[in-house]
Parts: C-alpha cells; sequence; structure tokens
C-alpha cells in the first residue's frame, strides 16, 4: 500500500503509537503522507490533529513534519526536534515528559487513553506474522499489543543481517500479575528476536528504503575532553579503593555531544571488558566496542553518524554479536538498572548549589528535549554522573545557579556533579557541605565568587539546612530572561 | 552490661548505626547513656559527636537526647524529632535525607564511610547467637553485617509472640553479584525470621524493658476526612472502569496524621481483602486488618498509639498471622513497588500549580522531616497520591502555590494531588493542562483568584511549555516569611 493511502486510515483526533527512538527505527513515509493530508485538511477548513506516541525523539520527517503542519495535538514522551520544540514552547503542542521506563505501562495501565493506530517500522514480516525489529525497538512492543490498527512500514534499507539482534520480552504485565524479570547480566537474553502483532490488526503495510537520521556529533571539544577526564579519574581511583570492580560495571550514556565525548575519554582509559546498559548505542559505545575495551553492550535503539552508521554495516557480524536491542521498558527498568548496578552519565542543562538537575528547561519554561531516561539510570544507578560545560552561552550563562529553574532530578538522586572545572562527590554530604563542594569544585572561575556570595549570605538567613534566599534565588534567570545574560 | 558501660565503647567521632523506624525498635537506654557521656565530655572541655544512622524517625531518648546535648554530628535517613529538627536547622547538625530504599545499599557500597558500631534492639538471642528482630527491621540486617563492633539491647517488653513474624532476606548483593528477589506477593516468606550477626563482633548486651514511643494519632477531622472520600471515590471510579482489580492493589500509606485518616476512610470504603505493602503500619492499617477490611500487610515496622498497641499486643495470634516484617531495602524496594503495584499514599508539605511536590522542606530551607520512602513509592507505584489539606497556618499559607520552594518528587513522578477541596487526576496532562486542573479542583478558594492569576499572566510570557514568571514565583514564600502569611 503506499503511504499516503495508509495515512488516509489515521482518523483525525487519534492517539497513534509510532515506532522511535533518537532518530531511528521511525517510520519515514507514512507521518509525511499524514502530515500531507492534515495541510490540506486545514486548507479546507477542517481542523485536523493527531497526538504522537513514541519511544523517544525521531527525525525531521516525523517529529518535524506533523508539527509544522500543526498537526500534533499531543506529543509523548521525548523529542529533540527544532520545530516541534517550537511549537511546544509556543504552547500549540501538549507535551508530556515521562520517564521513558514508564510509558509503555502507562499506556498498558490505560492511562493515557487508547490508542486508534500504530504505525511502526520493521525490517520484515516472517511468513507466520511475526515482525522482524528495526534499528529501534522502543516502544513497539506495547504499541503492537494496545493498538486498534497497525501500519507497518517495511524497511529494505537496514542491513538484513540485523534480524536475530533483537531480545523482545513477552513476559511484563499488568499487577497483580507480575513476576521478576530474570535478567541479571547485561547481555542475556530473556525474550525472542521478533515482535508479535495480531494480523486481523494490520491495515496497511507500506515498503520502504531509507535510512535513519545519521548527523554527526561534534568532536569532543576542549571542555568535553576536561569533563571525560574527571570522570576516570575518579573511576579510577573507586576501583583503587574497592568501591568498584576492576572490570568496572555496565556503562549508560546519556544523549548529546558531551555525554559521546566522556565516551570517547573511555577509549584511553585504563578499563577493558566494559559492558553497556544504556538506552541508546550512539558512535562513541560503537567505537569502544570496535577497539575491543567495551565487550558488549545492551540497548533499546543504535543511533549512529553517517560515518558509524557504515561502519556498523560493513561489520555487521561482528557487531550483532556483541549488541542486544530491547524494548525500552526493559532497557531502562528500574529493576534491571539497580540490579545491574548501572554507572549513569548523563548531561544536563544546570546544577544549583544543592545538587538539584535541571535537565529540560531553559529558564524555567521553555521545552529543550525531555527527560528522557535520566531519570530511570539516576535513581536507580549504581554511580550517577551529570554533567555539563559549567558555562553555557558563550559564558553570559553560569550553568551552576543558587537554585535550578526546573528540577528534573532532586538533591536525593545526585551523587556526582562534573564540569571541565572538576568533579563534585556529593555522596555522603549534607546540603551545605554539597554547596561548597560544587562551588569550589564545578563553578567557573567568573560565577564562584558571586555563588560564594550568594551561599554565605544565604547562611545569615532563616533555616539552615538549605540555605536560600528565595527572593533573590531565580533572579539570576530573571536577568538572563530580561538582558540575555546573567551577568549584573 | 549496662547501658553506660556500653555507652563507653563508643568512641568519639564514630558512625554509629542504630536500630529504629518511626518510633519503633530503637534502642532505650545506650543513646542515654551516651547523651549524657557527652554531656559530661562537653563538660571537661572535650569535643565529642557520632554521626546517627537509623532506619528512620526514633524518639526523643534517642534522636531527642542526643541532639539535646549536641552530640550528634550527621545524621540520616529520616528524622521527626524536635530537638533534632531545631539543631538541623541551626545548622549544627549535618542531616542526609535520603531514600529509604538507598540508605542500606548506599552504606554497604561504601559510599558512607565505615561503620565503627552498631546498636540495635532486639527481642532475644537464640543459642545460636541469631538475633529475634523487634517491632522494627529498618536497617539492622546492614547494620549488624557492615559494623565493626555490636552492642545490642535485648528488650523484654515486647511480646515474645512476635518471634517469627519478620522475613530478613538475606539474598542481596553488591553489583555485579546481584539477582532479582523472587517476591511476588505483599506477604510471601524471602528470607528467614532471624538477624544474624558475627557473635565475635558483640561487645556488650543490654537488658532493657521499655515500650516503643505510643503517641496517639489526631482524629480524622473534617478536612482529612474529605481527602480519604475524595480518594476512595476515585479508586471505586478505576475498578469500575477497569483500570484497577476489585480486589485494588497493595497500598502503601505514608506518614503523618492525613495519611492515617485516609486510612480510617478506607474502613467504611466499598473495598475488601485489601493488601497492604507499606514502610510503617500504624493504627490506620491495623484497624483496617482488625475488621477485616484488610487481609494481611508487609511492612518494615508497627508504630502504634497506645491503644492500637495494647490491640495488638492482646490479639498478637491474630496478627502474627497477617503481618510480615522486613529489612527497609525490601519494603521500599523499586523492584517490589513497580513488581506488586503498589498504591501509594503519601503526605507533602505542598505542590505547584505543575504537580512538583515538595514534602521537606518549610519555606525552602527549613527541614521539617524528610524523604522517607516517598519517593520509593511514588516513582515506582501503580498509582500515586499525594494529599495536604489546601491551606496551612490557619489559612495564611496555600499549600497550592505558583512554584514549590524545595521539590522532593518532580512532576515526571506525581499523579494524583488531593486536598480537602478535591481531587486532581494528573495522568496524561501536560503541563498547562495540570495547572488548570490543580488550581481548579485543589486550591483553596481564598487562592484560587492568586493563583489563577499567576497562570494567566505567565502564559502572556516566554516559554508556554510550563509557565512562569520567575521573579514572581517564589515571592508568595518570601512574604509568608517576612509577614508571617502569604496573603498580600
Ligand atoms: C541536557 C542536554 C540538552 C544537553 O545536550 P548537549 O548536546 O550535551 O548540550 P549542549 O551544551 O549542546 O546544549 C544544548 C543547548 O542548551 C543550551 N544550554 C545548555 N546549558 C544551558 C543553560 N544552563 N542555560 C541556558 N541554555 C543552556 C545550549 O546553549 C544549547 O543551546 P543551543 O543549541 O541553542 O546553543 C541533553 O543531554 C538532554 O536533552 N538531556 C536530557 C535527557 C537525557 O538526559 N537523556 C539521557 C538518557 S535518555
Ligand atoms: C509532609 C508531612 C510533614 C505532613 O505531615 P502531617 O502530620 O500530615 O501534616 P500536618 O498538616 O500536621 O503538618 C505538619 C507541619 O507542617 C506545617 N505545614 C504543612 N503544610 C505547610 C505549608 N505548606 N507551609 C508551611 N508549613 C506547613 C504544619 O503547619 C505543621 O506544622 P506545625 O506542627 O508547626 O503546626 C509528613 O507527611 C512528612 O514528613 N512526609 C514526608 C515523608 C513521607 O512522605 N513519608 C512517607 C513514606 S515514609
Amino acid at each position: 500500500m503506499s503511504a499516503d493511502q495508509a495515512a488516509a486510515l489515521i482518523p483525525a483526533g487519534s492517539n497513534v503509537g509510532m515506532s522511535g527512538f533518537t532518530g531511528s527505527g521511525h517510520p519515514k513515509l507514512v507521518p509525511q503522507a499524514l502530515a500531507a493530508r492534515i495541510e490540506a485538511e486545514h486548507a479546507a477548513g477542517r481542523p485536523f490533529k493527531v497526538n504522537v506516541w513514541t519511544g523517544a525523539s525521531t527525525a525531521p520527517e516525523l517529529d518535524g513534519a506533523l508539527a509544522k503542519v500543526g498537526g500534533m495535538g499531543q506529543r509523548l514522551p521525548f523529542q529533540s526536534d527544532p520545530i516541534c520544540r517550537d511549537k511546544i514552547n509556543a504552547g500549540e503542542v501538549d507535551y508530556l515528559d515521562i520517564h521513558l521506563s514508564h510509558v509503555a505501562q502507562q499506556a498498558w495501565f490505560g492511562f493515557l487513553g487508547p490508542m486508534q493506530v500504530a504505525v511502526v517500522e520493521v525490517l520484515g514480516i516472517l511468513p507466520d506474522g511475526r515482525l522482524i525489529p528495526s534499528a529501534a525497538v522502543g516502544n513497539n512492543k506495547t504499541w503492537l499489543d494496545i493498538a486498534d490498527k497497525v501500519i507497518l512500514e517495511v524497511n529494505s534499507l537496514p542491513p538484513a543481517e540485523m534480524e536475530g539482534m533483537h531480545d523482545i520480552y513477552y513476559g511484563t504485565a499488568i499487577p497483580p500479575r507480575r513476576l521478576p524479570i530474570n535478567l541479571t547480566q547485561p547481555i542475556e537474553r530473556i525474550g525472542e528476536p521478533y515482535l508479535r502483532v495480531d494480523p486481523a490488526k494490520v491495515i496497511a503495510v507500506v515498503p520502504t528504503h531509507h535510512g535513519d537520521r545519521d548527523t554527526a556529533f561534534a568532536k569532543p571539544d576542549a571542555v568535553s575532553s576536561q569533563i571525560a577526564a574527571h570522570i576516570i579519574d575518579f573511576l579510577a581511583h573507586e576501583v583503587k579503593v574497592g568501591r568498584l570492580p576492576k572490570a568496572m560495571l555496565p556503562l549508560q550514556s546519556g544523549v548529546g555531544n558531551v555525554a559521546n565525548a566522556v565516551l570517547a575519554g573511555l577509549l584511553d582509559g585504563p578499563f577493558d571488558d566494559l559492558l553497556g546498559f544504556t538506552e541508546v548505542l550512539q558512535d562513541g559505545m560503537l567505537e569502544l566496542i570496535k577497539r575491543g575495551k567495551m565487550a558488549a553492550a545492551s540497548a533499546t535503539a543504535i543511533s549512529l553518524s553517517r560515518d558509524a552508521l557504515k561502519e556498523f554495516t560493513d561489520n555487521i557480524g561482528f557487531y550483532r554479536e556483541r549488541i542486544v536491542l530491547r524494548p525500552q521498558e526493559i532497557s531502562n527498568h528500574p529493576e534491571l538498572v539497580r540490579r545491574l548496578g548501572v554507572i549513569a552519565m548523563n548531561a544536563m542543562i544546570e546544577a544549583d548549589i544543592y545538587g538539584n538537575i535541571n535537565s529540560t528547561h531553559i529558564m524555567g519554561s521553555s521545552m529543550m528535549n525531555g527527560i528522557g531516561g535520566s531519570g530511570d539510570f539516576a535513581r536507580n544507578g549504581y554511580l550517577s554522573f551529570f554533567v555539563t560545560p559549567s558555562v553555557a552561552k558563550g559564558g553570559q550563562v553560569s550553568c551552576i545557579v543558587p537554585m535550578v529553574s526546573h528540577v528534573d532530578h532532586t538533591e536525593h538522586d545526585t551523587q556526582i556533579i562534573v564540569t571541565e572545572q572538576g568533579l563534585a562527590d556529593l555522596r555522603g554530604l549534607a546540603p551545605r557541605q554539597r554547596a561548597q563542594v560544587i562551588i569550589d569544585k564545578c563553578a567557573h572561575p567568573d560565577w564562584r565568587p558571586l555563588l560564594q556570595d550568594y551561599f554565605d549570605r544565604a547562611r545569615q538567613k532563616g533555616g539552615q539546612h538549605t540555605p536560600h534566599i528565595l527572593g533573590e534565588a531565580l533572579s539570576w534567570h530573571q536577568r538572563c530572561l530580561d538582558t540575555g545574560s546573567m551577568r549584573v
């Protein structure tokens, strides 16, 4: 069936579950055809929106296309598309920013409403109807289970040898019928290589031959290399004092340039036989596997730059033995992240002197991308790092502030904060102690005296557990909104 | 050995792991003897402090006594003692407010430093050295495991029939050797009834015959009864639409008067055969069991008023079949809370219009009690309620505010907010939608127009994902600090 014909089967106002995770595995044609249809409907004066549920971020041909034509009512759970972001921040799209490990179950519980249609990219359909998953599993298992109708895009571009790389676990259930998830090693297999779908629900099959998003990462710069160096020193020290096994523990690495640079730093680090238990496998981790520094990795998606994708495709036989792709409810599952003792490394927008973390909001109101899986890993991991350059916007903005303008990870969940200036190990510290360490180790010298001044003056006032001057706590952000700079 | 002799064995500056959870199971004599010793040392001009790690809050004879003499350096992970609270807020005690499910593992990982001494209340010592746990298990298993030396208080007051009520799980481990925790029903037994200790580490055994804290709860008033009624209506509706099984799911109930009142409300509710999977079993849950509304409950501690304690003791044969006491790493374990699909109900200090929750800080700086296990249950539960009266301080303070002055639970973790005014079901709503529902349903009529005005004006400005006016967001709190009232 053509994408246009398939798109015509999606009712206005429906909740549509789409495949796709960090720019890979999303449907390539139907969303664009749907966008065209919506544009025509709007031109004819007829309202038409759909609610778009995915695995995580997708690409211009999904989020971009639908947002651009004003066809998106609701969007969940993670996005990073510039047009989609603008529509969210213009108040035109209702964006639900949900922990990635919570999405499938909330949909299954019925908390998000019924799903009328799923649009899922696969690499093939077996004679018995089972599906070969694509480069991203994401929430596809759940979407295929709960949707009333299913549209499949069958993409013939990715290497056929990806068949068998996936581990789709069908053992989850709704309480009170849940059982332990018997995974005890990052790349153990507990499921089956194929997705199931009730053939009676499949209303369209659309052939495609299109690549995933393959944007290149910024080359690690001095700042991110320094961040990486601080982390590696710290990990080596933890091994030395016996708080980490020599082979380390499974690594999770977040999205963004800095997170990728940290992985690059591990290439020359003292650790071998690393394991990955992460959500999205990007260039940095692929390189670790290629160079034999990482033995194997579990993820829910592979999202690579053009060069890395070529490496992956050319050597698929090597990588398919070393990478397992799972549903995101498994890749990010609190039970598993805690059991395996994952070392979590996520980028952030800003931290405050008490260790609260803002991963999502610019100046308290504008959404950047979303929390993604950072909460799943930061809360449940063995160690959790949050990293950022100490300043943003050419130095006009300090990423260490008196009080964050939005909280995604609370002081209770933050262990280690790293900037190019240094590393603050907050384990076992009370708030006032944390503040001094964060100011001393992480703040940029331009901002350090101002933070110290705030902290000192706050200590002259009221409650001393978490000293604050509430009338001033967010003034740095307000000034930045007013003048474009946090500077006085 | 006498308590004084035992207290003399605790070195200045040591990390001391004490038993005790919500006023029960704490050592009754050694902490007081230690406080007397510290007072004498201070009088002689010698500095003397210890760091006090417990299960959760204790009682005047532990937290109160040690705080009063200035003998507490560090305190973790939860407290509710007025003197201890004052010392924290005076900046004299370093308080670490840690998720209750994280404490044992962080200590075991070595993140908090070595533990020189454990002081643990038990009900008896078996001939082979194993210990009969008391009314609170808390972190005792871990304290006994990791402490260099152990002091035991053997309390002969609690009923001997408590022997066998406990389920101490010895299957936890440090990553990478962790395995699934095979608990699939709230009161299933997976461990053994006794605590283990290396007899070579036991340096003192002190006999006691003292009761636990037995303060009465406030009788449910109109406000808390209305909150309970909203919750029960909501749960009944969820059953009706098929999002909850008829027998419900296991209940967790937090600390405080309001949480207790909600349980009282269930006495006359339409639900039978309830199960509890909670952290502390208080009067409300005991009454549900007594009246046959709740079949059984799992907890880490029993903490009762004087009257309820008499009921429990008089009918211990009945209750010991229906209550299992576990280590708090199990009672609060994310793996189990999620698997069992717990319905979490916790009190809070304030919520903001976007659903961020403050459970711990008065006006952003002063610690009230601590986060306790609320994060373990709110993040991982099937449903999560946060409850509060809509106003505090005789109406001078609105508990629904533009922006909370401290965040313990983020918008990503909040599902349902309840005040006596009504219930806001936030599932599936984006921030702007949440704000309108919270203002309409939960705010007190005195404050509703002011919240609406803030929200309306915030929407005239900048980013529309989470509209805020940063210069004004915390002004209600600042005004309250300045004038004693949030009113203009
Ligand atoms: C936090 C996050 C946005 C950082 O991404 P990154 O690519 O490493 O960071 P960058 O330094 O390039 O910053 C991204 C943007 O935020 C801006 N920014 C960063 N810090 C800022 C601050 N404190 N104040 C204002 N803007 C800031 C940057 O200027 C940049 O904006 P621009 O593109 O307009 O120049 C990204 O990691 C993220 O979305 N994280 C949340 C989800 C997550 O953690 N996922 C991991 C598990 S899935
Ligand atoms: C939040 C919490 C303090 C509420 O306790 P409670 O007994 O139901 O609540 P109360 O209404 O009696 O309030 C307690 C105090 O806080 C004050 N308070 C409540 N809301 C307030 C607000 N918004 N602003 C200022 N003060 C407030 C009350 O006035 C009262 O102070 P007072 O004793 O000086 O009069 C308590 O539940 C708690 O500590 N929770 C956190 C831990 C937790 O959730 N544990 C559960 C799992 S362990």
